[in-house]
């Protein structure tokens, strides 16, 4: 038995502390907010329960539905009747059928070159193993160039290059140009291809959690020593152990940590001795994504009636991206848009009147004027939030991966590391971070001893 | 007459200082460490005066010159004679002659390869507004991929893309992958050009301070109101001025507060309020480059007798750059070897003998046997030091330029930057350094009111 502290009260940090507790461990996991979640955040608009952060489970998302399952919760499918995608790209503007709905029908030479892009894309992917993106055998080749090369290079119509940067923008909340082609490769082949990922029928959209996804965090941290308002500022350590404080002078010994915060944050902590070279310089280069939700709900999902199902994907912004997150029971309509990359760096900087008003527009265009004038509105910009600084998650630019991705998973010392960001598969979902906080744990139980102080 | 707290006792902070000082302004400069100079450090070798870290001083770096000469400093030429680059490319090792010693001479069709490469490089870079890379007419295509990108489409000998990527880690201690192509532009630009960049004679490794580099620091720190052992952890901000707290608890007001640190340092202190989401996401993303330097001292400078001048370009590691760093009577020869990048992270896993015998092979494989017993050795990793975490400076991966360049050098209400990273002309050198201090107390006389509160 050992004692293990924790730091970060999200997904990753409450499933190595349960996974800890359950093995007989003590566990005391601390919290700069004060409420648990981390980037899972429950919100409430026109009465009724919304995600204001993660929000999906996807198909394949084993450990969630377990975990959904085992405490007491359940889930119900995304709105997607009739499961058709809104696209649209320029002027350009089709219904997109199909039961994954990944694959918009834009004119015919377009979607071919759409087409070949998407089998040529995932071809590359399945050459990747997420476990070691840099022991590719090409992976100097594939991390030297921006994910922005590989488009320009491998579609040649605008349609299928625009599609392709929209889908960035939804997966990563960054721009092509911020990814390195090896980083977008290994994303995919993570959560099995881009198709998937894309999706909401057998997809990554896949379900909700019923009341909302925060419960999941809320029912795992009930059974846990959790300390809230508790943000750490120092982290001690030696070979016999940790020390973590608070910035409120609150002392927490232990023989293990486990850092479950995003790379930059982890990175900002200070540490005594300080982190080696390689690991610090590690999270200087893995900034997490622009990106804010905007959520508006009218009196009825209007949308439905015309035939769509509140899935946008555009190419003018600010909001490219849309979903129908009504109540199950559609007793009101919420659209959901999020406001991205580089979109979302222009939008921050409008006062509240107007980023409002260009939300709105957006919807406006994409399902009319009944769009105008919501019951309710509200936004939840992650980049903005002192304990998250960004979301969803961290990308990795041209040369990280192969430069840095080998310091990124092992321990230092007796300080291990968790998050959506370190995990091998489901990487950058709540999957991901459930999946690192418990392999996290069995790896800390199974010897930090395999791992040297470095 | 205003109150400012600086942070930071580099190169910048101290010319701002210095600059708001002279203008009758109250001034309180905190530095972490236990010495002034930042990056700038002196060190001893054999009995001799060495630069651990900013050394040079180069063609046109007036306002550097004017401070050696009125702080009652003088210079020394670096040494250049017989004015040879040694250029070592796999097996093929060359002699290169030439004043400024930037274009080695290879094979003819290297040669050509390598001379177009810099005339479309140098062409391209004359085109960037350095004050406003993001305003390039094609900045988005420039930015959207890496330098390595460039070389790859742009030179097709193995031996000129050799060269370039070379010439690369010299320059950013950071691999072609790394940078966006803007950046490399821009760097260019700013510091005149890559020949410029790249040469001793008449260019940026041009002279040296008699007696190291980090008197100039310590004469311009004699002045002024100086607190060593100063290490911020807060800074408190609002309309009415700044509070700056101490790890040990000591808070200094003031109206105004220059961070004067690395951009990713600068992301580490916590500020309350939070910076805006897209300054916080800047640092997020301007992580510093890998870097060690090693020094080897030897009864004679015996390089000199064999035709050679103590330069190297090579591209095998650890050791790729080096330079004749002996005193300017040549009492010892000293040689200065460069550890960056990808080898530098390599190489900081080893043992201290390690590091030692690797470089040492280097050296010997660049100047024969007698290299391989120094006087003296030393060596400083400058990615493994908490007030630095990286030298030379930061860099700017693809997308950054464009996405968040215009955030690099506006206040933030009344929390001024400056740093070698924030300069327009001679980016990342101390004349850069020097010259963004002076530009920030400038703009912070000129009225902070220009710039409001965000």
């Amino acid at each position: 038995m050992v004692k293990v502290v924790i730091v970060g009260a999200g997904l990753a940090g409450l499933s190595a502390a349960r996974e800890l507790q359950r093995a007989g461990d003590e566990v005391v996991v601390l919290e700069a907010r004060d409420r648990v979640g981390g980037r899972v955040e429950g919100g409430v608009l026109a009465g009724h329960p919304i995600e204001l952060g993660g929000t999906w489970i996807g198909e394949g998302h084993s450990e969630m539905y377990a975990l959904v399952d085992e405490l007491g919760l359940t889930t119900f499918p995304t709105h997607n009747e009739p499961g058709r995608l809104l696209v649209q790209l320029g002027r350009t503007r089709a219904l997109v059928e199909g039961t994954k709905g990944a694959v918009p029908r834009l004119n015919p030479v377009a979607l071919a070159d759409l087409a070949q892009g998407m089998a040529r894309f995932d071809r590359l992917a399945r050459s990747v193993d997420p476990a070691q993106p840099w022991a590719h055998p090409k992976a100097k080749l594939l991390d030297g160039q921006t994910f922005e090369t590989w488009i320009r290079r491998t579609l040649h119509t605008p349609g299928g290059r625009a599609y392709f940067r929209v889908a960035t923008e939804a997966l990563f909340s960054a721009d092509a140009a911020d990814l390195s082609l090896l980083h977008a490769l290994f994303y995919a082949v993570s959560n099995v291809d881009l198709e998937t990922l894309l999706a909401v029928d057998r997809g990554a959209q896949k379900d909700r959690v019923r009341g909302g996804s925060v419960q999941v965090a809320e029912r795992m941290a009930a059974g846990l020593d959790v300390r809230l308002h508790a943000a750490v500022g120092l982290v001690e350590h030696d070979h016999r152990g940790v020390a973590v404080t608070t910035r409120g002078g609150d002392v927490t010994a232990a023989d293990r940590a486990v850092i479950a915060l995003p790379p930059t944050l982890a990175g900002r902590l200070r540490y005594d001795p300080v982190l080696p070279a390689w690991r610090d310089q590690l999270t200087q280069k893995l900034p997490a994504g622009t990106v804010a939700k905007t959520f508006a709900a009218y009196p009825t999902p209007f949308w439905r009636e015309d035939g769509l199902n509140g899935q946008v994907a555009g190419d003018v912004g600010p909001v490219k991206v849309t979903f129908d997150i009504s109540p199950p029971g559609g007793e009101v309509g919420i659209l959901l848009g999020f406001v991205e990359g580089g979109d979302a760096r222009r939008w921050q900087r409008l006062d509240e009147a107007e980023r409002r008003r260009s939300v709105l527009e957006c919807l406006v265009g994409y399902f009319g004027d009944r769009a105008a004038t919501p019951l309710a509105y509200v936004e939840k910009d992650w980049s903005a939030e002192e304990f998250t600084r960004g979301c969803y998650g961290a990308h990795f630019a041209p040369g990280v991966w192969t430069g840095f991705g080998e310091a990124l998973r092992p321990p230092v010392g007796h300080i291990h590391w968790a998050g959506a960001e370190y995990a091998v598969e489901w990487n950058g979902y709540m999957e991901g971070a459930v999946r690192s906080g418990r392999a996290t744990a069995l790896a800390l139980r199974e010897g930090g001893s395999a791992h040297p102080p470095m």
